[in-house]
């Protein structure tokens, strides 16, 4: 059956300690239904999750329409302090303070929602990390989601860490995981979403919500036959791709250093993480709608850090997986619309994400519950994948 | 695109009025999504549907499990009444009796759904009578969803009246309808419904859900394909599944027939409606169970009308779809089951329907809302499609 090939795929391509068991896994169309269900069996509505930001800012509607749930960021700086060594790092003490920081507004926060290989900033956690993270639940009783979406777009040498190779979970029965086609196969149009659970009444429930998810029986068997061909994957597809991914994430970052833009150092998904700030007017999230909007009129689509709920303006998401000569023209685009700018670049500082932090009215996650769980600005209707 | 070709099929297939408009089209992973996203969007949690019972009982959750609204029964009877001209006959005074009812009871009904063809009665809606239903739920306010699953699995010489047909509706920015083609075309699998409405402010909210239930790439392709191929369909599928439906239900009518059992005279659908009264040990819903159990045990699945919400025991609806030889095998076992049969028939009469009316505790609509939308009896893993 498709739930055994998946679960014979996932134990190799994950290196699951142990062999997965196929009744642990449920089909549904794409990830998006994953969340959805997973969002209305876990929690009631109102009840918050935790998620280090900026994240995949779909999250967010994914998890409100039928959930009803709301996020409850942990933001993540570009400013690296003394103990942390890298931008945008998660630790377990920013967790503690945003989960502190929910009870305070009287959220309920039932769950910890995790990207691994991360959208937008394409890194992995470290294994010792996940595991702090994975503690930190268990203490507080949170589930846990694992997105793991990317899992095999991985083009850099760091290695990936699946929830599903853990030998030992802290709380096996409240950590769940996703994965899905759309993305590590480029089929994003299949829509095949699975979700590993081995909590048989989350699963349970979640059956019952399964007949509105349903994914076609001719899919599944297609499907069955693509992971069969083992030999194919493991040396012709999975190669190639991973070769074809480096090589253009190679050629847009080299492209974006020639504009003197930093690029976040990482190893996986099908983007970058671009720092756009000494381009913007002023340090203001309206600035870099402005600097999206004219690059757009440049015909060129990035995805701006607002659209991925982060704290600090200025920061883009580019996508490279696509021909090369696609991206070389990216990158020229993206020359003429910096060299076009007759404002002076503004200084860098970070006192904009300052300000959204200590401004609760501003950009709070209270604030999302009234709004949807949609970003309220001008940017409601850039679409992100 | 699949929309312009479904509008295009249902113009042609419906004999609508005007040409369809494929904006008034929304695509999903079957009916079950349309359900879902139609009462999440249309009613607020604990609202009420007027729905004639008996009606395909996967309703209950499809409208309950993210909608959260209840059915509220208009039931209808076998006995025919001096206006009536055939059993189980729904009219517009029924559907008030109902509304009136609910309004007690405090519940707030916000729309009509009818099934047509009927499932499981098998019957058409005469068109006068359709047009009724249309303006007492324009009278009150009511959306209408029409389901329109089985609109071309009519097999007998009644003609259908599809709502897309009709050139004037009472309230078309509250007339909503669906089809597949899970019944029509015999691909359950494929996991393809479709919303029809003109309705801009209801399409845009469903739209906002659509993401949970979309419907591949692939299969959209294909499923073009085949509905381009008009010539095949109207000179080789249609008549020849419309052929087989017939003989088949022919075959099963006189297999019943010999068996003295009557059956509800039906042209469309995939069953028929069969009266098992005489056999059962008495006139309640218990012994129905038993004698679905016993039939059962004989290696012949057949539904029970309980699964169909009736509120006569004794009536079961029994699947012909299939090779002419499993339909001999069916009665063959049919019979052998009834005459294995010790007890002596009881005498049909009406009492425990008219118990199920006259007391509000025992299977009332409200009941129904307490228990997830699903009926609480031994029954409740029994699956119907």
């Amino acid at each position: 059956s498709f739930r055994e090939e998946i679960a014979k795929f996932l134990t190799d391509y994950t290196g699951a300690a142990k062999e997965l068991n196929p009744e642990h896994i449920t089909v549904m169309n794409g990830c998006c239904a994953v969340f959805a269900t997973l969002s209305t069996v876990l929690c009631d509505p109102g009840d918050g999750y935790l998620i280090p930001a900026p994240y995949y800012g779909g999250i967010n509607s994914k998890t409100w329409l039928y959930g009803g749930i709301q996020p409850v960021h942990v933001p993540l700086f570009s400013e690296v302090t003394d103990e942390e060594s890298h931008p945008f790092q998660l630790t377990v003490a920013k967790l503690e303070a945003a989960l502190q920081r929910a009870k305070k507004q009287g959220i309920h926060v039932r769950a910890l929602i995790l990207i691994n290989p991360h959208n937008p900033l394409g890194d992995i956690y470290p294994e010792q990390l996940l595991k702090e993270c994975l503690e930190f639940a268990h203490r507080y009783g949170l589930h846990v989601i694992m997105d793991e979406i990317y899992m095999l777009s991985v083009y850099g040498d760091t290695t990936f860490t699946s929830i599903l190779s853990l030998d030992c979970l802290p709380d096996p029965e409240r950590t769940h995981s996703m994965w899905g086609f759309s993305k590590d196969f480029g089929m994003s149009g299949i829509r095949v979403g699975v979700l590993h659970t081995k909590n048989p009444e989350i699963q349970k429930a979640v059956n019952e919500l399964v007949v509105f998810h349903s994914c076609p029986g001719p899919v599944q068997h297609i499907l069955c036959q693509l992971l069969r061909d083992r030999d194919w994957l493991e040396n012709v597809f999975f190669p190639t791709n991973k070769k074809r991914l480096r090589e253009a994430q190679n050629i847009l970052v080299a492209g974006l250093a020639d504009l003197g833009i930093p690029v976040f150092k990482s190893s996986a998904g099908l983007y970058v993480w671009a720092d756009f700030r000494k381009f913007l007017k002023s340090q203001t999230f309206e600035a870099e709608f402005e600097l999206w909007q004219k690059i757009l009129d440049k015909k060129l689509l990035i995805s701006p850090g607002k659209a991925f709920y982060c704290y600090e303006p200025g920061w883009f998401r580019l996508v490279f997986s696509d021909s090369l000569d696609k991206i070389y023209l990216g990158t020229q685009r993206l020359e003429q619309t910096l060299q076009s700018d007759t404002v002076e670049p503004a200084t860098t500082n970070t006192s904009s994400a300052a300000d959204a932090l200590c401004n609760p009215e501003k950009d709070s996650p209270a604030k999302t519950s009234h709004t949807s769980g949609e970003d309220p600005s001008q940017l409601e209707n850039i679409l992100v994948y």
